[in-house]
């Protein structure tokens, strides 16, 4: 054998782990207390800020999303920090200007941030060029993203000429982004194979693990040469997450590749989010393995969103034809990815087909991803429902990059973010403001109330479940609860603990 | 890529997967609607007797396990079905007489046996030659067991040999078991390939998944030629169980490997057992990934064990230094794979120098596997404690095979039998008696009764632990509370429901 090839491990629990498995909810008082272990394990950078973790903090736990990025900077002080960034979408659900996007890099940057991973849902390259040219100008680490879906269009060829044109944009590694966990072993092994070949650059392979077959294909794309595999701490992974971080250390032994964590670190940051964990059970997805997506083609997210569309409308007899149809509505839109929002987007439109006839009524977003203003996708799209969007919305279709059309916008938003309550002057509130105009300005409000745990002691949780076993419908079982009883023919109010 | 090979596949769920979930309770009324869907999907074979299932047929289902055998075999009618025999333990726990083990393979065979998988928890292949034998003469399928471990001294060759020694006893098959989830991918391969290459024999693997490597173990065991590999259905899979059969199939595309299995049929067991799995909740192993039985060598299962017995005994503070004891009491006594009855004899030692003093105080059963009793293991014993093992005991110690020195006692165990209430006649309850002479006389009596389901509706099970976490201690909070409040002044005990 000769000498084992070292392949470096980005640690999730601080952000994609949590996002994952219980909607991001996790506090940041209850990751501090694992920084420094994380520091000295040995990860080869730790993701712990951007994705969904941005919105979770201003809408659900009043805390600045800024501020966790500068305390982890702080807690981490050996480590790269390591974001998820939806390219010119920057951490909000629309495209930007590229003065926001130039803002928002260089305010990430200054902040602590060291490795930006961009993609985009369409795997339009002019999605990402803006926000790569940005990450370089800080001279910070850029991670173009090649996001793996199946289709009849989708070839190894594809994902190397995608590598390529980051390559070209000056991406210093490559991640290959499996958000569905459809990527199978082999393939796995031939486009890292194939974009190792043709690039020579590093590549990083992120893979979730809901189909249950994903830690193989990290074993297959290390011997296809992936230089850097993102893992979670065991208490933090599997079911819609990801593969164990130890699980991924230990299956090396003797392959001629070794993952060098200190296995005693690894202990005490598995011990520290074991004990964490249980506080966000109400939040937290089932652990079921689930192959159906090979098939169907379709996330479990999407799933049940699609589910309690059909509900509202009182039609949750529709699923299996709305299941059916979203290949069909895939297919008319080119194949894009199902990833946000691309996901959101080709769902809600399938539903919209199966309540009111096929095309009938285009949702704005649908027509809008028909016209090209989210960007091209891969295949052909369907020139009736094109014809069809232009009719209904009376824009014209698109074939340059969506944001070439977004004219420079940082001076308005400055503008806006003044007369918001509480804003505090500074480019940040700003970006923040920018990303979530609808939610930016209740936070700013109750910021100086300080960050809100939204975990609960798992005794109480199980309060809360007793209450509603009992149907009492009064709250936790462990505070006074309030019975109206009859006692020698008197009605009493009275207010009772157990004794 | 030339044709690929067929890789078969062995379905756990009617034995090993609910018995490593949920303590081996499925009631048989709830495998039932699933057989026609696993006869047809086209299994190498089905795994559903044996192991822990008598045990708790008769001890807490009130279930006939002969006639559970009967019903699979009646609805299985395409399936091979297999069973995990103890060797010369048979199904229970101590070893049996030949002539029992005659009766008890015949009696297996003749109501539908078809594959006997037989192990040793010593690898000890004089333990295991009787019953291969007899499995012979039935004309059944007989699977020599290589059971895995790590040790100082356990090699691929030490692997392979005992392959040779249990083809050359007449095995049609080898298995690699992996009870402790230890077998990490490179040995995997390196040891199926070793075995395919000495003895060209068909291999099949069996891995549990609580370490989280093994499914990729089970690759690499393709890759160096396993022909067969176990696996649960995903509903009842992962965790202290095996991986799941859907992502077995799906991992393979295009590796050149295929599991011809029909996954229409797949989807309905997989739903069929999610349904019923709730019902079992109460009983369920938690789901966690756990890696450090790589380092302690220590199975799960064994370090509950060991500190419930140090908390029976006010020492619960003890595990540190009884955890590090189990590799220092397994090294003296030749380094046995940690299995049962193995690991209870080595962990119950261990709790016990630590708690009386060093080798102060054996344990008869500790005596007996330093004396030989249960066979060789496979390194040298401490000559100091089979000393001490003999001077407690007055035993001497055996190099022979253990079984020479058990008596026929087959007629004995009739005439044993044939005085319990309830006791049929038949060879089958002679079996059943000889297997739990302890318990078998209850279930006798009780038998006409018919099965018990312990299984619970769900609601069922929320409403008792609703019932616990109101700290009521009076039962499910549906039923009156009794409360001492003071009304008024005056003290008043009531009970109440919620209104």
């Amino acid at each position: 054998m000769t000498s084992e090839r070292e392949i470096g491990v980005t640690e999730l629990a601080l952000r994609d782990a949590h996002q994952s498995l219980m909607a991001t909810r996790m506090a940041m008082e209850d990751m501090v207390d694992a920084c420094a272990d994380i520091d000295k394990a040995g990860y080869w950078s730790v993701e712990c800020w951007g994705g969904a973790t941005f919105d979770a903090c201003i809408r659900f736990l009043n805390e600045d999303p800024w501020e966790r990025l500068r305390t982890f900077r702080k807690l981490l002080p050996n480590s790269r920090l390591q974001m998820l960034l939806r390219g010119q979408n920057l951490l909000g659900y629309r495209h930007y200007g590229d003065d926001v996007v130039d803002h928002f890099v260089e305010k990430a940057a200054e902040n602590g941030m060291d490795v930006f991973r961009v993609f985009d849902a369409l795997n339009d390259p002019r999605n990402l060029e803006h926000a790569m040219a940005a990450v370089k100008k800080t001279g910070k680490h850029a991670q173009g993203t090649v996001c793996y879906t199946t289709s009849p269009l989708h070839t190894v060829e594809g994902y190397v000429k995608l590598a390529k044109q980051l390559q070209d944009m000056g991406a210093d590694s490559i991640a290959l982004k499996d958000m569905a966990a459809l990527l199978k072993p082999q393939p796995a092994y031939d486009i890292v194979k194939a974009i190792k070949e043709e690039t020579g650059m590093q590549v990083n392979v992120h893979c979730h693990s809901t189909t249950g077959v994903t830690l193989v294909s990290l074993m297959k794309a290390i011997e296809g040469g992936a230089d850097v595999v993102d893992t979670a701490i065991s208490s933090m992974s599997l079911g819609p997450g990801h593969n164990p971080t130890e699980s991924l250390q230990e299956m090396l032994e003797g392959t001629g590749f070794v993952a060098d964590l200190d296995k005693t670190l690894l202990n005490n940051i598995k011990h520290h989010f074991a004990e964490v964990k249980p506080r966000y059970a109400k939040f937290m997805s089932s652990y079921t393995v689930d192959t159906a997506i090979f098939d169907s083609q379709i996330p479990g997210g999407m799933i049940s969103n699609m589910e309690s569309q059909l509900k509202q409308q009182g039609a949750g007899d529709k699923l299996t034809e709305v299941l059916e149809e979203v290949p069909r509505v895939r297919k008319d839109a080119g194949y894009p990815p199902l990833v946000t929002p691309s996901s959101q987007i080709v769902g809600t439109q399938a539903v919209f087909n199966v309540l009111m006839g096929r095309y009938k009524v285009l949702t704005a977003e649908f027509a809008d991803l028909m016209l090209g203003y989210y960007g091209l996708t891969i295949g052909e799209m369907n020139p009736e429902i094109i014809a069809k969007a232009k009719e209904q919305t009376g824009k014209e279709p698109i074939t340059d990059r969506p944001a070439d059309h977004i004219e420079p916008e940082w001076d308005n938003l400055r503008a806006e973010a003044e007369k918001v309550e509480g804003f505090d002057g500074s480019d940040e509130d700003i970006l923040t403001y920018a990303m979530f105009p609808k939610v930016a300005p209740g936070f700013f409000k109750t910021r100086p109330e300080g960050p809100k745990n939204v975990g609960q002691d798992p005794a109480e949780i199980e309060a809360e479940k007793a209450a509603k076993a009992g149907d009492t419908g009064t709250g936790p079982v462990r505070s006074p609860i309030k019975y109206e009883i009859t006692l020698n023919g008197h009605k009493h109010s009275v207010a009772v603990k157990p004794a």
